[in-house]
């Protein structure tokens, strides 16, 4: 049976697209799996292209951005961004608002750049953003950089931040949750595995004028330019994923698109915050403009009940909700795939948990 | 219905591993797939444990080896090989086999190190290994690198190179299709491809004394030392393909080990090359020697034939015969999944159709 899993990502994937990807498993096109076939044939070269063709639409991507499948996870462009935009020495920005946030300005330092962080939530204890105009890019800067999400902390951006600079964001836990301008960013990047597939897999969407600056020692697989001019088939890419994420779109679409997807996680969202504000039982941190849609820490009044509360929500099919490690308390991570259903389904359980022990 | 795949790679996989995967697509654990679970909940950390394990005991890691489960490819260990070992301006030696060794000595070169070709085939169209014992490995190089298997030229090692450095070897087209002597090597690296999964999964098995050389620089999702630390967990790993690794080694050894495999893989090679060595239609340019018994490329007498060959390949259900497209011709690659039935139909149809245009 089925549950509803809350996990922060690898995470819920929509039914309908897994069963379709288990109906082809063995015999996708002409006898083989997807995963059997070459990706130079002409079958995954279509499969690719229309994964691609697809998320142009959703996304409406300029026809000035490239769409690249790379791998290495966000994580990995935590170093990659550096080496394929910028020189040792440079100057780039950052907006630091969590964990996140923090392990990607180590990946520019890393890479050598002087790092200027404009705006750093810290002394909130990461539980809000900056306001807007509260922070002044620095003249030259090669880039800003920000987290639109924090994955861990439950912190969102409400609003676009604006800067001369190209804008480099981290959309890993947002992307195709709701509609975005991509014409206002230099680079988009997002690892899969929260609401376009499984892992293993990194979409980067640049502008094409931000290429042709990569290092003289960035791997070759690694490399916007090469890899753009490659249409990302340098190498093997990871087919499977790029699969998964083509009917992932072809989910989205069918299901209203970006506009109706923003729609209900807002109300998802809504629903599960309310849930919490009104009880005196579970409590969120985060500053009411900066709540994330996608992910909701909350914690329990009493932290010697998490144990209970896991278990029973465990047995009541709601999975996965243990908050991060360096965060404890819980966290409800409520992805696209996530049913508004299942949100429910935790309000109630949480209202008759809090009944019996608050 | 299913075919006989004899793609390069993605490759044909065992389709007992493939229906296991299907009938546990949309619940493998508590009513999640696999792909939806998080790869430090407890499920999945046992599974990748098993199938490090299971990897371990079929190629008999020693202890003081760690095995990484990586993205970005062999392509990607170009670099990040040198990243890992070495200090811009050291010296690394190569054997140049063909077009895989080729493009690793680019990477080396790349990441600012002298490479030494100690042994180069190319006066041989790389249709050879050089003589064991006609290089000799230059003092104080850091490492040797080579080829076990040209995956494009279909030329293989059919000896073990020793060198005072410590060997590092590409084995993404052989790793699993007989026994090997680990111990013997410093670094053996293998996309996940051809004989171990899908794409976007890549191996990294590396003596342990060889770890703490990382370069500064080096992205923190490719540092070795890092993910060694980390249980190749620093960040989101390729969870499905680590999944499909830990079913394949099991098949692997439900069918009897490498040993078994090693001669089966023998017998399908032995046997195509005899049919085309018997034959004035068909013919291998590789030096007996140096054969491959995963990939084996044979050229039509007329190549104008070679469209009729391929649809009508396609129409007997043997696909994915096309050579590669820096060379032409036919390849046949048949790694482990590959039966001997399938490469008993290529024979069967390789004669009739040489019986009817020869």
């Amino acid at each position: 049976m089925r549950v509803f899993n809350f996990s922060a990502g690898p995470a819920m994937l929509p039914l309908e697209v897994l069963a379709t990807a288990q109906s082809e498993l063995t015999d996708w096109r002409s006898g083989m799996s997807v995963m059997e076939v070459s990706h130079r044939g002409k079958d995954f070269v279509a499969c690719a292209a229309r994964a691609e063709a697809g998320l142009r639409e959703v996304l409406g991507i300029p026809e000035s951005y490239k769409v690249l499948f790379l791998t290495g996870g966000a994580s990995g462009q935590f170093d990659i961004i550096p080496m394929n935009l910028t020189a040792p020495g440079e100057v780039v920005d950052f907006i630091n608002t969590g964990q996140w946030s923090t392990k990607a300005i180590a990946g520019s330092k890393r890479q050598g750049l002087a790092v200027n962080v404009i705006a750093d939530e810290a002394a909130s204890g990461y539980t809000t953003t900056p306001a807007p105009g509260s922070f002044a890019v620095t003249p030259g800067a090669k880039y800003l950089h920000y987290t639109p999400n924090e994955t861990i902390g439950g912190v969102e951006f409400g609003y676009l931040p604006t800067a001369e600079a190209p804008l480099v964001a981290d959309f890993s836990s947002t992307i195709l949750s709701r509609p975005i301008d991509v014409s206002q960013f230099g680079v988009i990047y997002a690892g899969a595995q929260k609401n376009m597939g499984p892992s293993g897999l990194t979409v980067v969407i640049v502008r094409e004028d931000l290429l042709g600056q990569a290092r003289p020692t960035t791997p070759e697989v690694l490399n916007w330019t090469v890899q753009a001019k490659n249409d990302s088939m340098l190498n093997t890419p990871p087919t499977f994923g790029i699969y998964l994420l083509g009917l992932i779109v072809e989910w989205v679409q069918a299901n209203g698109g970006l506009a109706a997807m923003g729609a209900r996680n807002q109300a998802k969202a809504q629903a599960l915050y309310a849930a919490i504000d009104n009880s005196e039982f579970y409590s969120n941190p985060v500053a009411p403009s900066a709540r994330s849609w996608m992910n909701v820490p909350f914690l329990l009044a009493n932290p010697e009940l998490d144990g209970a509360f896991l278990a029973g929500a465990n047995q009541a099919g709601l999975t996965n909700l243990e908050g991060h490690r360096s965060v404890g308390g819980m966290r409800a991570s409520i992805y696209n795939a996530m049913p508004i259903e299942g949100v429910q389904a935790l309000i109630d359980y949480m209202t008759a948990f809090a009944a019996e022990n608050g």
